[in-house]
């Protein structure tokens, strides 16, 4: 009965964190968290594996497993030209992510209003990424700042917007209104062979009140009065594109993702895929699983909606059907939404130590990190090591 | 190598946290990681073992062991009666809690400046306490509003002051500097008799720069002005006393204890001990580790102070040579004394769930002691099922 104290095996301990987003990226997450670990159990094998949702911190995730960073020029929501990253993943797949082109974090991009921001950037990415050879995308589109319905991007590859008078309209929010022709003739004709996987959580269709300016607008800058006008014009683009193309997108799922970029993207034939599936698989997170003890995951704020699809959910989904158990350490955790977290976490942990401001966490989150995995480390090894 | 999960026999859970001070009693803590703890594992066996370390709630730990809770009137700090709580174990010890009788958190009896409170309230304790037959007593010394050097302690059981003019002197520190003689012939002949034990971690002596005023002064409302003056009258109080009374204590460690409580309690006889490690032998705290498999343990806030004799790190103790691994759960938890809190506890948790206020804290407190008691367990429970 009394409690013997055994050495364990020591564990094998994947650590598969989303980044803390305004504070550290999921790599960083990964190694304090790594370091904490191996502090409490200095035989740990450690496997870092840091994931991403299709969002800010993608490309990062992504790369982690191997493959070129490029930096391309091409330009932001504003329309100046700006080095961005994409990357080419050792399969030969380039990386997109919007929202280190277009994203809400660009202090340049977003200095002008949202109805005169656009996706060309994105456009920009992929043709310069065709020239390179590459015909098999992935294109992350959370974290925009755009919400141009993808004319941007549709544009950058030739597709061609015109007004009654027959002159050139720009792809912008607050021009839309005004196209009553497209051209679609000019489009680049690589696009056509290419693959595209449009990685993303959002089901939303293009237009109404479940649609991208409704939704997504006010984070980006709309305002209440503005919802309804953007809305109309989305509305409007996508019908004169339709016409031209000979089919129809704006009511599918994910086509009011990044502002309606992801309307584009489907018209051009994308493939909609959860962004967090989608890196799991390309870091091979279930080989990672294979054999393991304990898997670790978090992100920067944890709540009910970490169950709809967040990537320490996925992570959680995998780590189960490899018979892993997983616990969740992320920056703050809603206490309310314990009891359903709990279902698929073997422990939820704040990486904070007692009461005290969010600025000071974010400061001191690299430490924190390390601290708090250290500690479920400690408890995690006496358990294991307990003799029930 | 996989982890395949095992059902492991429930674990046998101590809990015997202190109290979160300006929040829940030791009960209410332990009660509340009980619950939190069932919950995860609904087939542990839970023991709960409030604990105390002299100080506020250190009635409330010994009577949980059982005994017979009284109220008596007692003078408060300034001198107005008040029912206060008393206690008799079960072996017929009586236990005296300063801090329920001059305690600081008392409003009425720290309405008066520290130069006007006196401890003639634990005087009248005792002798009522006397009156019921009790011989011998466990003083807490932890919490005290006063200053007095025990001189209304004395006076209370009958020593008397005089000026030089042979005025009787009140018991109160402004005025101990004009007592020229002290008559101990008219003390209650039973003291001599009874058996007192002191309740204190503190070491310190009277006077001077460690002394009760220099030291614990300032947080009872000592002015650095006062200082000086105050820790003289002490001085020269100490004297006359020691004259009368043919013996010294003021510079003896714990003499400082309690405004100089402690030093009364010394020149009566008393015998010194660690608060926590008495609380700890009368409730038992050895029986309840023996056959466990794990304690946990916990305060308001922990810090390198926590390893100095306070009452988690006593109960820590008691386990580690029980062979039982101690988890600690407190409000906070200083992160810089992370390294030196390890090497006692099997990991150091926080109850809160991410950045927040103090008050929000302790407006939740039983919630989130509950909830992060439930993390702890099921993390405990995953580690001991899982196979490595």
């Amino acid at each position: 009965m009394t409690n013997t104290s055994i050495s364990p095996r020591p564990p094998i301990v994947v650590i598969a964190p989303d980044s803390f987003k305004g504070s550290l990226t999921a790599e960083e997450v990964a190694a304090a968290i790594g370091a904490g670990i191996q502090a409490a159990i200095p035989g740990a094998q450690i496997r870092l594996r840091p994931i991403a949702d299709g969002g800010e911190g993608t490309l990062d995730a992504l790369m982690h497993a191997g493959g070129e960073r490029l930096a391309i020029a091409c330009r932001n929501a504003a329309g100046q030209l700006a080095d961005c990253p994409v990357g080419i993943l050792k399969d030969g797949s380039a990386v997109i992510e919007s929202a280190a082109i277009v994203g809400l974090t660009d202090a340049a991009g977003i200095a002008v209003p949202v109805e005169q921001r656009s996706t060309l950037g994105v456009g920009d990415a992929m043709l310069k990424l065709l020239d390179r050879g590459a015909r098999h995308f992935l294109v992350g589109l959370g974290g925009s700042s755009t919400n141009d319905g993808g004319a941007g991007l549709l544009s950058a590859l030739g597709i061609k917007l015109y007004d009654a008078a027959g002159e050139a309209v720009p792809p912008l929010p607050s021009q839309l209104h005004k196209v009553t022709r497209i051209d679609a003739s000019g489009i680049d004709a690589r696009i056509k062979d290419a693959k595209i996987v449009a990685m993303s959580d959002v089901n939303n269709p293009l237009c109404g009140d479940e649609g991208a300016t409704a939704v997504f607008g006010p984070q980006k800058g709309v305002t209440p009065e503005q919802v309804g006008v953007l809305d109309h014009s989305l509305a409007h683009f996508a019908a004169v594109l339709e016409k031209e193309l000979g089919r129809s997108a704006c009511g599918k799922p994910g086509a009011g993702a990044a502002g309606g970029l992801g309307y584009a993207l489907l018209m051009l034939g994308a493939e909609f895929r959860s962004g967090a599936e989608t890196v799991a698989d390309h870091i091979d997170l279930d080989e990672a699983l294979a054999g393991a003890d304990w898997l670790i995951t978090g992100e920067g704020r944890s709540d009910a909606q970490t169950l709809h699809g967040k990537a320490p959910f996925i992570a959680s989904q995998r780590a189960r059907r490899a018979g892993v158990p997983t616990t969740l350490l992320s920056g703050g955790i809603d206490r309310k939404s314990l009891g359903e977290l709990q279902a698929s976490f073997s422990g939820c942990f704040s990486i904070v130590f007692g009461p005290g401001t969010l600025q000071d966490a974010i400061a001191d989150a690299p430490h924190l990190l390390r601290g708090s995995a250290e500690q479920i480390a400690r408890l995690w090894q006496t358990a294991a090591g307990a003799k029930q």
